[in-house]
C-alpha cells in the first residue's frame, strides 16, 4: 500500500507539472486490485502541500481506511469507474481547458488525425446532461453512472477510449496504472487543443478515415487482431 | 494596519506570478473594516519595485492617510465596491486578456460549466457602457457607481457573483481578503478562457442548467439552505 | 555614443524577454538627434550573442559610420521613420505572431478598449499592400514611405499613434526612447491579442467611445488642454 | 559518423527547446551523402534519456547498421525523402500543434506574409489523404511517396519549399542539415499560428502578392536570378 501511495503522489504532482491544474481542480487515484482499495488525493489540498503520507485509502464503496484527511469530493466518481471497468487501475479528473471547452459546448472531441488515433482509438464521448434528480441525489456517484451509460449505449470499450467528457463539467481518463492515466490526461488536452483549431479551420470535415485510425491505434497498442474491425464493436 | 499592509503587498504580488498583469496593469486592495481604511497598490510602481511599506493607506474617500506615494488611479472605483459592498474585504482590478475580450465585446462570461460555478453562481455581468458625463466627471467613482447598478438592476449578489466586466475596460473581482480576490481574479481568467473557446465551438448553447450551477455554487460555498433556488434571488 | 548602443542593446534584449520574437525577427534602433546617427541591431545576430559593442551605428541614410557588422537589412526603413516623424527617438521591428496576424489580414487593430487607449490613441492602422515597383525597387525605404503616407493620408499622429502594420508584414513602433518604443510594441502585442479574441466574440461591434478613448488616453498621456477633440485632429 | 551523431542528438534536443513535442512524438535524422548512412532518433525513447550514442545508424532501405536501439517508427518516411530530394540532408517529423491543425483541417498553410516568404517560397502544401490499402502496407514508406507525389504534382521545389503536412497527421520538414530542418520546423509552426489567426479574421484574403512572395524569398535565399518569376516554375 506505502508503494501505491507513492506511486498516486508522484501522479498526481504531473498535474501542475504538465500545467493541467489550476489551483487545486483535479485529483489522482490507484487502486490495489487484490485488495480493492483505492488510493486517492485528499480534497483541497494544494499540490506543494500534498506528501505520500497525505493520500487517503478508501475501499470500493468511498469508506475511508487509512488517512487523517478527507478523500477527494470526486471519490464515488472514482468508485464507479474502478467498479464497472474491470482493467483499469488509475483514474484521473482535471479541469484541463481545451478538454471543458469541449465538454462545456457539449460536443465530443472527434477522432481527427494520427496523434488522437495513437492513444484514444475514436472520439472521446461526451455524456449526456444529467437530469435534475441525479444532480440532486447522489450527485458524485451519479456523475460515475452516466459516465458507464456512455460507453454502453455508445458501444466503446473503456480499454480503447479511455478518456471520457463530463457534460458541462470536465474530463476524466484512466489507464493501467495512475500513471498512464495522466499521460491519456495529456495525451486527451493536447488532441482537444488540435482538434479544436482544426474545427474552426474546416467544420465540415475533420474525421479522420477509419483504415487511418486503425492503423494508428492498433500499431501502437499491438491488437493486430481487431485490425480492419469497426469502431464500434 | 502593518499586517493589512503585509497581506496586500503579498496579494499584490501574486497578479504577476498568476500571468494575469503586463507592465504595472493591475491593483489589489484590502480593507480593515473597523477602521474604514483601505490599503491599496502606489499608482504605477512596477511589481518588482513593490514592497509592504510603499503601500499606500487611503480613507473611503480616496485621502491619502499613510504613505509617500500616490495610490491607484483606480481608488475611487474600490472605494465605491467597499462602500457599497458590505461583505468585501479585498478588491482587484487587472486587464487579464480573456476578461478583458469579454469587457470589449460587450457579453457576459455565461455560466458554462462547473468551474465557473464552482466560485460564480450565474454568469459575469458586463456593465453597461458608461455616457459620456459619466466618463468626463469623477470617471473612477462613476466606474464604481455603473458597477453597483449593474448588480442592483440585474438583481445579482455581489457575494454570490463576485467578480464584474466594466465595459470596453476589464475586469475587477472582490472577496471575503484581498487574497480570496486575487483567487477569483485567476478563476475568473480561467473560466473566461474555457467559455470562448466553448462559444466558438457552440453559439447557440453553453449555459448551463441551472440545478447544477446550484449543485456546485452551493455544494462549495455551504449554503445548502439556498439549494434549488432561482439564480436571481 | 556609447551610452545610446548600451541602450539600444539592452532594449534589443527586451524583445526575447518580452516573448516578441523567434529567432532573430527583430530589431531595435535609437538615434542621436544632435549628431543625426542612429543605432541599431547588427543584421541575422541570435540575441544571445549580441553586446553593446556589436551594434551599429549609421547616418540617416543608412551609411555605416561604426561597427563591424552589416546592420539590420530593415535599416532603410528605420531612418525613412526618423526622418519623417521628428520627434521619436526608438524605433522597434518584429514579427510579434498577434500583430502579424492582423497585418497579414490586411486589418486594422481596432481601439476597443481601454488597454489600447492608454497608449494609442486611435486604431492601429495597416497600411495598403505595396505595389510590384515599389518591393523591388528600394523595398526597405519604400516600404518606410508607405508607412508615412499611411499616417498622412488618414491624418494620424505619429506620436498619438506610435504604431503601423506593414501589410502582409508586421508591425513597426516608436516612442521617444528605444525603450519607450519597445514597450508601445509589447502593448501593441497584448492590444492585438485582445482584440482578435473580442472579434470572434462579437465582429460587429467593439469599437469603443470616443470620448472613453480621449479619457483614457489624455489622462495618461496629460494632455488635457485637447480633451474631447476628435480623434483625426 | 560520430560527428553526424552528436549533431543528430542536439538537433533532437532542440524539439522540446522549442516546444514542438509532446513526450516523444517528435524526430530528426541527418544523412552522410558519401556512405549513404543515416543518423536517427531511437523510437519512443524520452528526450531527458538521450545520448549521442543512443543514435541509431541505418541505411537508405532502413536496415540498422549500428546501434542497440530500434530506429523511429517513421524511419521509413524518412528514407523515401532523403532518396527523392536529393540536396536534403536533414529530415524533422513532429506533431507540433498548429501544424497539426492544418494537417487535420486537410489545408495548406497559405503563404501569408513576409515570416512565411523568408523561408518558404510559397504555401506549404498538405497531401492527399492515403488510400486504405497504401495504409494497410508499407504504411511509412508510403507516407513518403505520398509526400514526394505532392511536390510532384504540384510542382513543388522541395528546395524552395522545405516543409509538407501529411493529411490528418502531421508535418515534415528538411534542410541541408539536420539544424536546418529543425529550423524550418520552427518556422513552420509559428507560420501556421500566424496564418489560422489571420483567416479567422480575413477568411476570403491572406494571400500574399507573388512579387512580395519573390522579394522576401529571394533576398533571404540569395536567387537574384529568379527574381520576379513564376512561384510554380
Amino acid at each position: 500500500m506505502e508503494e501505491l501511495k507513492q506511486e498516486v503522489y508522484e501522479a498526481n504532482m504531473l498535474l501542475p507539472k504538465y500545467n493541467l491544474v489550476t489551483f487545486t481542480w483535479g485529483n489522482v487515484s490507484g487502486i490495489d486490485r487484490d485488495k480493492n482499495l483505492l488510493v486517492i488525493k485528499p480534497s483541497g489540498v494544494d499540490y506543494d502541500q500534498l506528501s505520500p503520507e497525505k493520500m487517503v485509502v478508501v475501499d470500493l464503496d468511498g469508506n475511508v481506511v487509512e488517512g487523517e484527511l478527507n478523500p477527494s469530493s470526486d471519490t464515488a466518481t472514482h468508485c464507479v469507474l474502478y467498479k464497472q471497468f474491470p482493467n483499469i487501475k488509475g483514474v484521473v479528473h482535471t479541469h484541463s481547458p481545451w478538454a471543458v471547452s469541449f465538454a462545456q459546448a457539449g460536443l465530443d472531441i472527434p477522432a481527427a488525425g494520427t496523434t488522437h488515433a495513437d492513444t484514444f482509438y475514436g472520439p472521446i464521448p461526451v455524456s449526456r446532461a444529467m437530469e435534475e434528480d441525479e444532480v440532486v441525489t447522489d450527485y458524485e456517484k451519479q456523475t460515475g453512472d452516466v459516465i458507464v451509460e456512455t460507453f454502453l449505449k455508445r458501444h466503446i470499450d473503456p480499454d480503447e477510449v479511455p478518456a471520457v467528457l463530463v457534460n458541462d463539467h470536465g474530463p476524466f481518463t484512466w489507464g493501467k496504472s495512475a500513471f498512464q492515466a495522466v499521460h491519456n490526461a495529456v495525451v486527451l488536452e493536447e488532441v482537444a487543443k488540435m482538434a479544436y483549431h482544426s474545427l474552426q479551420l474546416n467544420p465540415h470535415h475533420i474525421e479522420m478515415d477509419h483504415y487511418l485510425l486503425d492503423k494508428h491505434y492498433l500499431r501502437k497498442h499491438g491488437r493486430n487482431a481487431y485490425y480492419g474491425q469497426a469502431i464500434d464493436k
